[in-house]
């Protein structure tokens, strides 16, 4: 029965194979002339550089960790090493997934550039959404080759398999978390910092080459969005699919449910084959309707697929047909989590005009309007997340068969319901990837014109290239956020278990299994004061992360801009194009900040949590979890939508003709607060509570064995 | 061993009489010449008009909920209407605690401009001063009137006391509800809408009687600010002490542990007395310290009160030593609050002054860093929160003896210490308040001032006043969410024991207690789908509570600009002092918009707890409320100190004598972001907090019984 996994691996392959072959086309594309060239290459070498550096300093600290899993956790349980490979693979691939994006994009951006210029919209669009498409199917590629080859080698080694396939996980966030904070600060610092002395005081266009900021502002669109996306979508699809998988091991279901989850996902990308090519690029005017029908013919086409596939595993049929139908539902989830989002971070709709509107009176007003429409745009999306959570658990309930945990076995059973639900929206990933890389490199490919001095229709071109991928950029946050939310209530639930497996292996007191678990969930009460304690240091983490990350824009900026200050003031011959700014002091004062600023929360994210479990009790640990989920999702998705619906505000007076009026201040201040609200702070909470989940079952046999040892398990400090 | 209850009534009737004699004494001060009396009257007459007509809308809606609690609790309980008649006296209580501030702040402004002209600092402090303790000791005395006085006549009627008596915290939370949002609303929609045209565009100083805007601005600080604030402290004094008798008669403790909870309540209002008595007034150049030293004087004095009173009860020496040792942790943790939220909201140290340096920058990163200060201050609350409830907790599980509830007696022993904790943060309210009201008067003095066009050397004197005033309010706004998290967290497990009573007296399937609570905890674990979707809910409720009370301002604002900006324009003699301005017109849209937005978020409160405990379960409710603690109290606490660490950096830029600069300019939009932030949206959570727990414990009733006959008692939709 391990056919499906090896499937898993073929068609894994194949979607490495396919980015392969449509990156060489895209490189067989003209680049452009020399100046294009020049910018590109400038770029691409400033983002390797941050990379590279990051990357360097994350290596001292990911050896610690996988030195520490190999002591705490392979050698007590016997797992050959295997947690430790688990992590450090996964680790790696969210760096490949990072460098991969940036060196996909960097490469595109003058070649789209260059066929805006020879072959217009059509020719553009196809350059560019290939360019997405090397993303989307080498990341889903990679990921679920990860996954299922790594669940057919480990589970051959070892009956204890299933905790290192969610050090994959581990790995593969924890990384995600570093990429993500600290390509966060490096862009928008370097944004911030170029357009307010460039745009505000100096009086240039954005991307103008004038400006000291424009190659750092640019190499941060590659280290942030891009790597740092890529490296988002990655990690979700890994945990995602681990973590359904973990669960299913936990409850002891037969192999077929396990492949099942393998299954679901191949066929997805299989559609996603299918979907890449179904968009069509000549004689479009917008892009926009085109790259939705794409990715609605590959949902329709995947949930036929799930239909089908359900039949191929030997399950009871009934059982198989409504498994297919929870998966159906997360992946039929997806277009209307991306409908919500662009309600309320598109100019077309009310939320935005009203932020617009409230331009008329004062910047203040524009903060708080907006920053009330990304409150109440968490609220439908939360709705959505709570309406699946409670059809698929209820589906899950009734269609999978349970032994394993006696009478609790139903909590699971419910559960792996809503595993289904977020693996099938998660398996769309690969063409949402697809249609959110296809933005940055618009983006960049919109820079390269400007800075290269392209004529005005060229422009024209690229800048609605530009603007299509924000749209798809801002849904494809929301869609992400309802995905982890998913997957994170998964892993939680799971986590509790595995906790309870572990003290049962420790055969505490001599009691069996299911007193344990007895024991152990009345610990888990809500009214229990560890839970109430836990939840509040969750919460407070989530404050922390989001307080240093905002502040440390702040503080980056603050610094770049008094660079290109003194660049402006001490060679005033930069603005009469008379002398060269100095375009690498500016990308090192990013790159050295950046770097200097992402270390405490990143490693807050790990020595938190361990603590709580070690010594608060592991139930203050899953208190914390719920804290961080409950307080952490809400507060993702404001950050992203209120910070999409600023930057639209701002687009939205533009479009009326009111550049540089009050009116129009007022607006741009807008934008720039939205900026690292939905580009650093907000992202970076997607993989801080997947760290906590992943980090915690990785190293829930340590932490429950120091439970056993201290005497407060499973009560945690507080008797019962 | 009715004694103590007695006592209290007697010390909570000299508390009104010690009120009214210090307010015959305020109002016996020089009222100031006729054009400072015009000034306070229209004020008077503007504040008066708003509450009479708040009352009024409210009034259909408290008779609705009162026939409602009549006929789904009183009657099937046998309970005689006292349920009815709690909520019904809780409400009114609000009400009058506001009206009692806003008359008290209105008489006194006058007095105190006047003081301040003819005595100086020294009697501009002592008549402010004491117009605050009229506020403190009448509200503190109130409070302790009703509670002690209903215990007694409650418990003679009815063994069925205790219920009714939350309902007296039910109907005061609600209409603090309603009196935070609709006074929130008025008081910034018509302070941004006054300031944005006047200082910002017309270049008149604030309270210019020039400004159209300026009667209702002033109305606005005391319908909100003063009403508010009081009901406010009023409110949270009622849900503290009732919420911690209840949780005692629950417990079925022995009465003199409820004698302990209204004993000391007692003795801290007694060191109140003697507290407000030991400020320094003459020759005072920093009246801050002053009333510092009398808050500690009154702390010091309560804490020495309660050992000595816990030997008056007849309990062993030890547990009464010990729960003596929990009030005063409660007590002396309140000027830790005060002095972490100075910290964060003081312009004498760093957070305030990086948030003032970036004004250099841009408004935008003003309004960042002074998020990212707000989101960290709640931090070391929330860990003061999390460490009293543990220590609490511990006491009252070793403390308190317990029988009632088996084996699940010591989740409610050790919540009952952490109640006497509450308890002791909430009696040092009555010193608190004083400090507190002191701010408005001096803030209604200062405006008094500036519009009588009395002297600089007079606004000087209250000037130092009103920032002393602001400092005070900041803090307050600390120490009352810490104290109404604590509550919120007592009557969250009380009323999770209510619903297990209740379901007992239904006596559903024969079972016995125990096992019902058995059962019921079961539902109760945080793994449960109901559980969770129920914070979810929970969290979307803060989230939209909070979205629409910032909307709204910045729509009134809009509108109270667009007449400004009209009545400018139209009558261009205003700004020559040759035309009269129309106040009136400006009062009368802030009345009508702020009534007309405070309906559907109060609804709201009332009706998405009471359909989630009824349609999905009690299980859900108890999630909602769950979720709205954890993600309420972090969130009042943001938004409470980013709004006073914004106001305190632009004061910090003004000090440094850079008015009228850019850098000036961009701290002013972050003091305008934060108005709402600070004084609308922020202080609603607390009584929305409190309101979903009141009504639940309120209607558990109906939700019990409704829920046995929909068959989901005791899991909810999700069976287990």
């Amino acid at each position: 029965m391990a056919g499906f996994a090896l499937f898993g691996v073929v068609v894994g392959i194949l979607g490495v194979l396919y980015a392969v072959y449509l990156a060489r086309w895209v490189l067989r594309q003209n680049p452009g002339n020399e100046k294009m060239q020049f910018i590109s290459q400038a770029i691409a070498t400033g983002a390797r550089a941050y990379l590279f550096r990051q990357y360097r300093t994350l290596a001292a600290l990911l050896t610690v960790l996988a030195v520490l899993i190999l002591l705490a956790i392979d050698l007590p349980r016997g797992t050959y090493g295997l947690t430790m490979l688990g992590f450090v693979i996964g680790a790696l691939g969210s760096m490949l997934a990072g460098y991969l994006g940036m060196y996909v994009t960097t490469r595109s951006a003058s070649r789209v550039a260059q066929a805006a210029a020879t072959g217009g919209m059509g020719k553009a669009l196809a350059v560019s959404w290939r360019a997405g498409a090397v993303m989307g199917l080498s990341l889903a590629g990679i990921a679920l080759l990860l996954i299922s080859g790594f669940y057919l080698v480990f589970k051959a080694v070892t009956h204890d398999w299933a905790v290192p396939l969610v050090a994959l996980g581990f790995g593969a966030s924890l990384v995600t978390l570093f990429m993500r904070v600290g390509g966060g600060i490096y862009t928008k610092a370097a944004d911030l910092g170029a357009d307010l002395v460039g745009k505000v005081e100096a009086g240039i266009p954005e991307d103008d080459p004038r400006n000291p900021g424009v190659i750092a502002d640019n190499v941060g669109d590659n280290v942030g969005d891009v790597a740092g996306m890529a490296a988002d979508v990655y990690e979700s699809y890994i945990v995602t699919v681990t973590a359904a998988i973990f669960l299913a091991a936990i409850l002891g279901l037969p192999a077929q449910y396990i492949e099942m989850i393998i299954l679901f996902a191949t066929l997805a990308l299989v559609a996603t084959f299918v979907g890449v090519n179904l968009l069509k690029t000549s004689g479009v005017k917008h892009p926009l309707s085109s790259i939705s029908m794409a990715i609605y013919a590959t949902i329709a086409l995947s949930v036929v697929l799930f239909f089908i596939g359900s039949f191929l595993l030997g399950l009871e049929p009934w059982r198989a047909l409504a498994l297919a139908a929870a998966t159906s539902l997360g992946a039929l989830v997806a277009p209307v989590i991306v409908k919500i989002t662009d309600y309320y971070t598109s100019y077309n709709y009310g939320p935005v005009r009203r932020i617009a509107e409230q331009a008329k009176i004062s910047p203040a007003t524009v903060i708080i309007t907006g920053y009330g429409v990304g409150l109440m745009s968490a609220i439908p999306i939360i709705a959505v997340i709570a309406a699946v959570l409670g059809v698929s658990y209820a589906i899950g309930f009734y269609a999978v068969p349970v032994t394993a945990f006696g009478d609790y076995s139903k909590y699971l059973a419910g559960i792996f319901g809503t595993a289904m639900a977020s693996v099938g929206l998660l398996v769309v990933a690969g063409i949402i990837i697809t249609a959110d890389s296809y933005g940055p490199v618009s983006d960049n490919a919109n820079g390269v014109v400007e800075m290269a001095g392209l004529p005005e229709n060229v422009r024209e071109v690229t800048d609605v290239l530009d603007s299509v991928g924000n749209t798809t950029k801002a849904t494809t946050k929301g869609y992400a956020i309802a995905s982890a939310a998913l997957a994170a209530l998964v892993l939680f639930i799971a986590l509790i278990f595995e906790i309870v497996d572990v003290a049962a292996a420790a055969a505490i007191k001599g009691k069996d299994k299911l007193n344990i678990l007895d024991n152990s969930l009345k610990a888990l009460q809500v009214i229990n004061p560890s839970v109430l304690i836990g939840a509040l240091i969750g919460v407070s983490l989530v404050y922390f992360f989001t307080s240093r990350t905002l502040e440390a824009v702040g503080r980056t900026a603050m610094e770049i801009v008094e660079e290109i200050r003194r660049q402006f003031r001490e060679k005033p011959g930069i603005l009469e194009w008379k002398e060269q700014p100095d375009y690498a002091r500016v990308v090192d004062i990013a790159t050295r900040r950046a770097l200097g600023e992402f270390l405490v929360p990143g490693l807050a994210a790990i020595i938190v949590p361990l603590l709580a479990g070690l010594v608060l009790g592991w139930n203050a640990l899953a208190g914390l979890i719920m804290g961080a989920i409950v307080a952490g999702v809400p507060r993702a998705l404001l950050m992203a939508n209120a910070g999409g619906a600023w930057d639209n505000a701002k687009k939205y007076v533009e479009l009326q003709g009111l550049k540089k009026t009050d009116m129009h201040k007022a607006a741009v201040i807008g934008d720039t607060v939205g900026d690292p609200f939905k580009d650093t702070s907000g992202p970076s909470l997607n993989p801080l509570i997947k760290v906590l989940n992943t980090l915690s079952v990785v190293f829930a046999y340590a932490i429950v064995f120091t439970n056993i040892a201290l005497g407060i398990y499973p009560f945690g400090l507080f008797p019962a």
